[in-house]
């Protein structure tokens, strides 16, 4: 077991991370991603394969200017060619070059992959792992060894997997990082063989890295640290191929809250959930609302049942306090949802609405109704302000829609999109036009040409976000959807929804939502 | 530990399942599951909870007529209440009356829960965990029990905890199901917990119930069968409350490939990814591609290094082989694949394209070109093909557009979507009009009937599926637009893809292309 408590998160997002299917991030956007991380404060930061392709090369030397507070750059690589010289080798060149303070090498374990794959002795293979990192720490950098396959290879043949990392220690590596590979390897024996290793080499060198295709990656990195290893690698989000590699925002709160282990970034936890969002944000992803600790969803109670309970003994349905990791208790409304829940939800907005109110039977079956037909309201918090004040009597109308037009024009290569927007403003009739590259910012722009001569406080409002989705897709053409739009001012950001089996209109039906929210905002 | 290999599959997806934020079936949807788990194999379905909706008391009164080859249909609630007597319980009575052959009932096992929530005493609580039992197994049924915040409860007061287990025996129940209802346990504590239980009443009678809260729970409830436990429960896809349920679909190959257990479904393991996306489809959700096992990109390779090892020795990346689930190996094309990976894909879609051809130098720049600007082939084969047919000189010509014009109209609650298309065929102008609900059905009739008195044969194909993703949400209403679209005729299934700042224009794209493809096909 170690002796400490101290814990080093070793980040491969731009790595590992990024051979993940659909995730790309530009030169640019590797650099912010590791100014964001050295700020949140993980230990080590793995830039991407300086010998892959010209975008890492980019970074690397776009990094050797980047200020890092505390964490480590490290620079990925493989180790030397079979047959020649480490001090020659093309590869390791480049990772010296790119001038980063570590370089991180993997190498082979597994005595099926030296004669399959590099073809080469399983004794040159030892010579590759030692002079690799003897040269690189003749360089002057921190060098720490990636076991490829290593359990599988362990499995198949153990001396020969530990005398890989002996080579490694050898040469001068300062961690031997144990790699699940494949992601095919079990809690029980990843803990065995870990403990072997322990055994052998101490604790304080020992790292784990994960992958998740039998869904484990997390279990196995908290069951490396729980048998003493000292560094976890993973990604942010569990980004990576295939399954994706070991998520250290969930693994993260664990190794803290629950483990009592210890790491400078500790001290950041209550940025969790913004981190993660950012993260999603920059590999333009739909975050995964049911993530451990920091999803949507993660305390999220509905059900009468547990919405009740977790009034009474808040802790009877959250394992932590959500507010440590940055989030928060949501209470849904739905279907299942009883007078309390919706009670409850209308407090949490602002509105003192009677349980026992006769408008109150009025408000659930609207509810149900347009829930039944897709509307949703997570992410609308706008919409169903607008829909309580209406059965509180608090709207107020300030227009009235008589109708719109829109016309998309394709000729050739020319692409138009022009709407028309016929509105009512105290009594008196406004048509108004506008265009633009899509019929949503085409809509937008007419019903703010129309409303902004009599109310510009509509002026600072922006149409922020616009996310569609469909909710039949099986029904092909005419699928239902769903528009969720986000606007702004300078004070608040607000959600409306649109439902229709016409997508523009279910825009339409949004943005109006947004306008009339700003306008009964005052 | 258990003397057998069985283990028995429980499903919740039903009841537990649809806690989950944005789950919702019709009983309709419930009654085609049920069949479709019963098909599959699975031990226990549990339902509903009767007590609590219209929907499941609908369900409950339909299933009694459906007919289960294998699968035990179970009824959920609670205990009797507090004070009360079993047979007098107007709950209790719901189960009974449901006529399934399994009681599943939820008890208190936390004495923090017994004082605080139902409020009663300790004594009491025991006394209606096995009067609810008793009275069950009198009616003739199943008792399955269900111990709430076992884990928790244990922490606090063990002998209370394991006193709630024996209560239910001595009223009769087959199993104590051991809940880790908050999610919030970690593997080591809770195979300590289940070992003590396990040699307090034995591992026949014990099942676990698990939630992901730590992103924990495949890796709970392989460790509750590991020490011993003979019953898991779970839901389909990890649907539940907060962070989800066990995901079944993880479990399950672990259970059978990985760790010798068996049981009757094991025999249609090779389901298990049609299995998998039946339930997203009926959910309406967007299934996981980095699902373990079964998702899209359960067992892709991109990236030079991986995609080549992958190629030389298979099981090299793949830690079982994908058709034992039903999934496959797939070769992705990427900004991070060379020509080997896009000449691996041709040949896969049936085009031979040397690798050194100088028509691949064009490919892969228009490749690139389009992946920066949005366009995804992963489920787009058909516009892929495409491509690769005009680089190769393939693609043959049926008809030339001109342009098109949508006009959506909206006056008070009428909605009108209406298209023209212009287009060439043989060099012969036709000018085509359609009206549909939508701007995308109108499109796709008018260019139908510009096409079909030429080309009968597009009159069988029929767009299936519809699918939008805003690629810049934060672009706002410009936001740059992908449409996924599914066409298909009585032989096959095509996807086509579009990208454009302008929604409509975007499913333009992918409509053309469907269409273009379908002739190409000859």
């Amino acid at each position: 077991m170690s002796t400490s408590n101290a814990v080093k998160i070793y980040d491969t997002t731009l790595r590992d991370g990024t051979q993940g299917e659909g995730i790309s991030f530009s030169v640019t956007d590797k650099l912010l991603i590791a100014e964001r991380l050295d700020q949140f404060g993980v230990d080590y930061i793995e830039g991407g394969f300086p010998g892959s392709n010209p975008r890492d090369i980019t970074f690397f030397q776009e990094a050797k200017s980047l200020k890092m507070k505390h964490a480590k750059l490290a620079a990925f690589g493989s180790t030397r060619r079979a047959g020649g010289k480490a001090s020659e080798d093309p590869q390791l060149k480049l990772l010296v070059d790119s001038l980063m303070p570590v370089t991180t090498i993997v190498g082979k374990t597994s005595p099926l992959h030296v004669t399959e794959i590099i073809r080469t002795t399983l004794e040159e293979n030892l010579a590759m792992i030692e002079d690799s990192a003897a040269y690189l720490v003749a360089q002057g950098r921190e060098v720490i060894h990636d076991a490829e396959h290593f359990f599988d290879g362990y499995k198949l043949n153990p001396d020969y997997a530990l005398r890989t990392l002996a080579a490694a220690l050898k040469g001068g590596a300062s961690n031997l990082t144990l790699c699940d590979t494949n992601g095919g390897t079990l809690v029980d024996e990843f803990k065995d063989i870990i403990a072997r290793v322990i055994k052998e080499f101490g604790a304080d060198k020992i790292g784990v890295h994960c992958h998740n295709d039998a869904g484990l990656a997390v279990a196995l990195s908290l069951a490396g640290v729980g048998a003493g290893a000292s560094l976890v690698q993973g990604t942010m989000n569990g980004y990576g191929e295939r399954t994706g590699n070991a998520d250290l925002i969930t693994i993260i709160p664990s190794l803290f809250l629950k483990m009592g282990k210890t790491a400078p970034c500790s001290k950041n936890l209550g940025q969790l959930r913004e981190l993660s969002l950012y993260f999603d944000e920059l590999a333009n992803l739909r975050p995964n609302t049911k993530a451990p600790y920091v999803g949507l969803s993660a305390f999220a109670h509905k059900g009468g049942l547990h919405a009740n309970a977790a009034q009474k003994v808040k802790s009877s349905y959250e394992h932590i306090d959500p507010a440590l990791v940055g989030n928060r208790t949501r209470v849904l409304v739905s279907d299942m949802a009883g007078r309390s829940s919706i009670a409850m939800k209308a407090k949490e907005l602002g509105f003192e609405i009677d349980e026992k109110a006769p408008a109150m039977k009025g408000l659930i079956d609207e509810l149900k109704d347009l829930e039944f037909r897709g509307y949703e309201f997570e992410a609308a918090d706008a919409s169903l302000k607008l829909l309580l004040a209406k059965w509180t009597g608090a709207k107020k109308t300030f227009f009235e829609v008589e109708g719109y037009r829109v016309i998309i024009e394709r000729k050739g290569a020319e692409l138009l999109a022009e709407a028309t927007v016929k509105v009512k403003v105290n009594g008196q009739p406004v048509h108004t036009v506008a265009e633009c590259t899509g019929p949503v910012g085409a809509l937008d722009k007419a019903l703010r040409l129309a409303l902004e001569p009599v109310y510009p406080q509509l002026k600072t409002t922006v149409l922020k976000d616009f996310k569609v989705r469909i909710l039949d897709s099986k029904a092909g053409s005419n699928a239902r959807t769903r528009v969720l739009i986000e606007t702004g001012d300078e004070h608040a950001l607000w959600g409306t929804v649109g439902v229709s089996d016409n997508v523009v209109d279910a825009s339409w039906e949004a943005i109006r939502d947004s306008v009339e929210y700003k306008l009964n905002q005052g």
